[in-house]
């Protein structure tokens, strides 16, 4: 009847994390002020990767008794768990990947709170003090590296795919990795997964030992999108936004594959970047890919751009079907033009300060009934403001269906409102409807009530 | 409309290959005492990876114009290839991969023609200086590794298997490398690669990094098993005794997948060696193992075994349904059994001087009309010595098959002619029609005409 | 006549420091608030290493045209320094070593200063806070490693030393080298290079490749010692008193050579923390011990502690005469202790938590001649605190013989005066008489005018 | 009254010495034809290492209980050592260094005896086959390294050196070792130590990892020049010459320092073969040096080279008085030219297949009365040719000096007599008492007895 307490300590092997004492405390204090809630939501999802479930709540539910704990001592860093999800051990023994992400997670929760949080080192309202935290954060977990020349290509797209879309996306990963090039997702399963395990037997083809698989989170999505074992780098960022900054200066180029709402969202995120006037100039490799059943979705995607953002979005698209060779060859020989700029700008390799981002790219989106109500959905404005507007329409739709308070807002009062320019509406509403028809809007698709309501008219 | 020679230089990067100006003549020896034809025909069947041909005589009818040279000059050895096959390359540049291929081939050409062959050191018609020839070529090739455990498992099977068994040897491979255990097979597709590919996977998800995948070929079977990219240490052994060999010796356990008469050979090998009266007290792991679908395939194999070799040799198939797990937790406890052994007997961990091989398990078998016909499938033997004749039957029939000679034989000369005791003629020619009908004859399986005859009656 | 600008660029070999824009500019800000002129000066040291200066005024001074900027760009951060001291260099290329320590000048520098000072993250009015602070700046510097055992062994002594003596601190070192013992020391010549050479070619003898050779610096005294060659592993602390401790508690065990007053200060500081009441039941290794000549000056040494701090001081002092072995045996056993007590107290291998440092030992004794005659030097105090004013007398004496501040006080205001009890005071003045006769007062002693007075009586 | 046995098992650490049975067997094997008496006398001069005997026959009357055994099984093969030389040891652990030329002297023992002597792949009387057998023999070695650029430099001279001397060699090296050059030597003490031990300080200011510090010895020789524990790389040739003609064909360039006959021996070998008309264009840095003190030894090899060899052989000596900087810069330069010239020839950087060795340089001198008495040292002869009966005459001497069979032959049958042209005979003379009167003939040099006559005419 009374459930046995199982508890067991972990040790790095052979990692660096050293905490202060003062460091450990913060980590095991459940107060408000303290880390504890942040580090066992983390950590559970965390050790429960490979089983999909894309809702932390529901996480925590399932593992009432989870617990963990943290020390200093000995030959370094302990962390006493109780309870955790047994798929996380092969013969009782946890799996080193597993063990480098939970020493990750450690990492980033103590780095944000104190040296970015608490610091009073960065001022988080200013766009240039969040691109410098971006920049510490990144530095502080060691993913950014010299003496290295460009060849990180970041890979977007849906965590819940078909088989053969994984597929695809595992055979862009053999060609990339077969170029000696490196890949960082948003490392959940699916299409986060799918080229990083195409990589690594690229990379082993080719004796490429320096192989990275670079896999960036924030808290409000891991337990949706934990960390696949490939990942042998994980960045825990504090929210969303630096997340998605932290891809765009870290990465060499991206490949978007087909997704849903999520993929969306950054499709619109990196288009508001690349459209932006200040970044004419500036090279940045995209490309959209996807097999050959993916044609309709490229055309729709296509038709949703052409209709809100207009014939210049359109030329951005770099939409290549069913050739995972090309993808990378074309990959591969942008690395020699960003190498290039690079000099030429002075910038760094392994970070990206030329490129421009507006600092309502960067500011929080809290998708709140009110906020999503009032987003300017309407083509009076810059298309990069607009496309930045739509993002925050997908988030909005991203957090109405798999995140804690976006769900728990829905559930209150309702689908979210989006209004605006006609046009604008039906084309979401047409691409939002050939999503739900595919069933792209979340892992268990098949009662998929709708987070949202488009208004046709703007009141 | 003429093609233009393609030639190109490789240097082995980073590798330790060294010829004197005496090898590197050797290699270029276009006579019959020169090493140049094998060269080529092993370099071809290297670099042909991935293309399924299971015929080197087909092969090079295919590249006619395919050449390859050496030289030993600055930094070190140089091949000079004319016109290799096109998929051996990424945008232009060898695959690192089938780079230490070839430089591997280069090696045990040079070291077995002058150091076996030619030195006098060994006396190749005496059971021990077979097996202290196979110990040189396998220490040559710096694949015996002191300081590390018992830790090696050969995975033996079919290389033309449908993709759900595949898929299984490929879980099974995952299940194996998670539990640190490293890899050996024949080094082809199917089941020689699935194990690996898997254990890849297994050796990153553990930050494994002392990874093997070791590959045994022999000239014969190169082409028709052309090591996959997967494997990072490769031997060709001189012939199909010597590598089966080393298998045996170099490996602490065998898994079997499913597979032809090539598997069912392996099968009886080592039955052979394991029912020899010498090797009752020797712990050797040996596990049959495939997915759902395979059941009925056992279940033919088990009859086959207890109609021929009966019930002792019965109890050493240890078949597993369907569980990469306990298959692999089975193998990594083997392990501490094969270490204890070894300390107590004082036997090398990475060479396996104990087990006892008879002499008629290490003479190569050459199979003609002659030899076929002069098996001894009787009874009025010991199992371990009617496992060994059966084993040449399979031999040759695997021969007629695909290799170049026994094609040719079959030919001239119609089927090869088996014949021996009524009941174990029975069982033989039951086992081979369910290999027809399961198409594992060969990979191009449609319109197979069989190269063997059961006669019914002894003479 | 004119000298031509020599400027050239540096980057980092390999190594990971990255910058922010913000901390480029830091390092190149020429005003008050910039790090500029404290990283001209520690640069200009560092690259001096070999030449005997002790007084970084000086060193200015012969080098007018010396001056450094940072960029951080392409692969990483670059250096362009102008006019630097041609001993830095083979050939024309830097050497490596001497690149190194730059790069370790402009992590330490920018961290101090941003993270430590101006975070507001440490409260440096504190005991623990100060403590926090040494451990970070470590952590940062990276040479707190996890999962190592304890065997770091700090060397203090003279910098200004004989041939003779040189050669016994080297032997020591080939004694803890090959003991596979690591060495820590204030990183300038004499016997802080010594054992780093010896140890070097011990752990040479031992294929030992976990080489560390820990120097601790400060921006004050970095000129005059400048880190040698051997150092690889350099931390440029804020200032004397977190240096002091950074020694305490990275090191697992102290061995003292013969020196001058410096020496004294750093064995009257180890002694105030060992006497401390607090700290009785800790383990901590600590070992004096020189060669055959070095008896006379122990004896004096003796007699100093025995008639200022008595009996339980003297019994601390374990003094080895001229036996490299038994001192690196007796470090070597003693490191199991540590260990021992690690675990049992919890604490880390890698920073001594434990041992209790009293704030007056911690906060920066500035020495004026009003502070250096309120020095309490009266035995009306517990050993502990006396040996802690003891060792602010002698800190005093050392600024007054070679640092700039001290200098200009003694230059103005003529020597310090020290007063108290009688018998300490006639010790004290025994024991300094012995140095200047020694010649242990300064590099240049052939005519040293004393820094300081001794006041017999209390005033 | 017994003394108390003291055995020890030694295995190698992380090395890959891997033994067949029969060959463990022949290492144990004490008759005629078993190896166990070389290895014994080889293992117990590896032992003894530092402490300076110059006479194999004593070291073996000084340990009569001294055994070894070998043993292959577990993880590798064992050596089970009896009574070793304490100071072999540790705190009662083996050194690593010597535990690495223990196994270098099993590998090559086994391997000369099997593959070189024994094997009949070799034709010894051939000036090819032995310049094949020496290839072989470092090939095994693993000292043959491809993808390294030339940058190994051979020092020779003598091993019973003064301090001077010995500091000076050392500074050469710290300035070889600074601009990442390797060093070769025949592995004792003295100037075989002193580059090493300066090269490894300067490798370690530069953080250059791919440090090589290679011995090349004999059994013959190594007892008297034990290897310094520097070496991380030893070799045991077969002969002295086989010796010789490895540093030439192995190192890109030599020094030669001030030394004693068995030092002129090796002047006048390698001045044979630059001499010889073969290798006129053929590029090979030579460099005599040394420092100030030996001014005038460097004028009495100039008088005897001018006396005997004549002018062109002295335009070869490239003497650089006491100027370790100059001498290492020249070196560094003509790598790049040895880089040039082996591209231009297509031949190795790791083995010089290109310089020419004629056959009498080539075979075993064995000097006997009727041998040395037999040299032809007449000027009817090209100088190349004389060079090399010189070098026959210095090999002698040193034979008698400190060598088994030659010390016997001298006390048996009174000094070697040598004869040959008056002025040849004079120079000889007067460079033998130049070096009897610099205490250069052995390391017990107070009492010293010529072990040669010098007859003025020829009969």
């Amino acid at each position: 009847m009374s459930t046995k307490n199982n508890e067991m300590t972990i040790r790095p092997n052979g990692a660096l994390q050293i905490l202060s004492k003062q460091e450990a405390n913060q980590l095991c204090d459940h107060s408000d002020t303290g880390l504890n809630d942040l580090l066992r939501r983390c950590s559970l999802a965390v050790l429960n990767t490979g089983n999909n479930i894309d809702c932390g709540e529901k996480l925590l539910e399932m593992h009432p008794d989870f617990d963990i704990k943290v020390q200093s001592r000995g030959r370094g860093i302990e962390l006493i768990i109780c309870n955790p999800p047994e798929s996380a051990f092969i013969d009782g023994e946890m799996l080193e990947g597993l063990r480098e992400h939970l020493f990750a997670v450690v990492r980033d929760l103590v780095y944000v709170r104190n040296n970015i949080t608490d610091s009073g080192l960065f001022d988080l309202n200013d766009s240039a003090g969040i691109t410098n935290a971006v920049f510490h954060i990144l530095r502080n977990a060691e993913v950014l590296r010299t003496n290295e020349e460009p060849n990180l290509v970041a890979c977007w797209g849906g965590h819940a795919i078909s088989r053969r879309e994984y597929e695809y996306s595992r055979h862009v990963g053999i060609a990339l990795g077969e170029r000696r090039l490196n890949i960082c997702t948003g490392c959940g399963p699916g299409v986060m997964k799918g080229p990083m395990r195409g990589a690594e037997a690229g990379h082993h083809n080719q004796r490429f030992t320096n192989r990275r698989y670079i896999g960036l989170s924030e808290p409000g999505i891991i337990a949706a999108e934990a960390p696949n074992t490939v990942v042998n780098e994980l960045v825990i960022l504090p929210d969303i936004e630096k997340r998605l900054e932290a891809f765009v200066r870290l990465a060499h180029g991206i490949i978007i594959f087909p997704g849903g709402p999520g993929t969306l969202e950054e499709l619109l995120y990196i288009l508001s970047i690349l459209l932006d006037p200040k970044n004419t100039q500036h090279p940045y490799p995209l490309v959209l890919t996807g097999d050959k059943g993916c044609a309709n979705y490229f055309e729709e995607v296509k038709y949703f751009i052409s209709q809100t953002l207009g014939q210049t979005a359109l030329d951005r698209l770099n939409i290549q079907l069913d050739n995972p060779d090309d993808v990378a060859s074309f990959m591969k020989q942008q690395m020699q033009v960003i190498k290039k700029d690079r000099i030429q700008t002075s910038d760094a390799y392994y970070f990206n300060w030329q490129i421009h981002i507006e600092a309502d790219l960067q500011k929080t989106f809290e998708p709140t009934h009110q906020s999503m109500r009032a987003l300017n959905l309407t083509k009076a404005q810059p298309a990069h403001l607009l496309a930045s507007q739509l993002r925050c329409a997908f988030s909005g739709i991203v957090a109405g269906n798999v995140k804690a308070e976006g769900l728990r807002a829905v559930a209150q009062h309702g689908p979210f409102e989006l209004c605006g320019d006609p046009e604008i509406m039906a084309a979401l509403e047409r691409l939002l409807n050939f999503m739900i028809e595919q069933k792209r809007m979340k892992i268990d698709a098949e009662n998929y009530i709708p987070s949202y309501r488009i208004l046709k008219t703007t009141q």
